[in-house]
């Protein structure tokens, strides 16, 4: 069991969230401003009933916000966790970037 | 069932294999340079079973390579796929810097 403080970003759940094909999709479509669960689920080949269930996994890592507009859900994109996973990933970029700068050197090198 | 390319980066396994504490734990762990299973599991308080469960994950992900050196299992970090991730993120950041330059911008305009 890891402690988590008040203001901690919940990472099990927000990468947990990100490791499914149609929630990325989902998150494509959020990016370009609320819509409803009807029009989110349209360009997805499986119920609707199944895209409920993977706005409740992204609703539960804090991903999405949904509103009730009478009958009609619509859904709204929070894009904090996204930053926090960021924040994460950011700690280990200088691994990726002084492999591409090893590379960048051996290739420089073969040129000569 | 979604088709990749064979040079996609496997999304689905790299943010779920970033979806554990310990997995995060063992990333930061060999962050710092290659280390033995034995190693790698003494800081958590899981069996050596649990631990080399973990690091199959990140394993499948392509997060790691063990290496064989006689009897000790040596396993080195490969950033390539936090780099595939932190790029699928990069996508999103004009949303989360939207929100903090208008938070920026409230916070200006209230000290006016």
């Amino acid at each position: 069991m890891v402690e988590r403080e008040p203001n901690d970003p919940d990472l099990d759940a927000i990468f947990g969230a990100l490791a499914h094909p149609t929630r990325r999709a989902l998150i494509e479509q959020l990016a370009g401003g609320p819509a409803s669960v009807g029009d989110l689920a349209e360009p997805h080949d499986v119920s609707l009933a199944a895209v409920s269930k993977h706005l409740q996994v992204l609703g539960d890592a804090g991903l999405i916000e949904v509103e009730k507009d009478g009958r009609v859900r619509r859904c709204h994109l929070d894009a904090a966790p996204l930053s926090d996973a960021f924040g994460w990933l950011t700690r280990y970029r200088v691994l990726w970037e002084d492999r591409f700068d090893a590379l960048a050197d051996h290739l420089e090198n073969e040129e000569q």
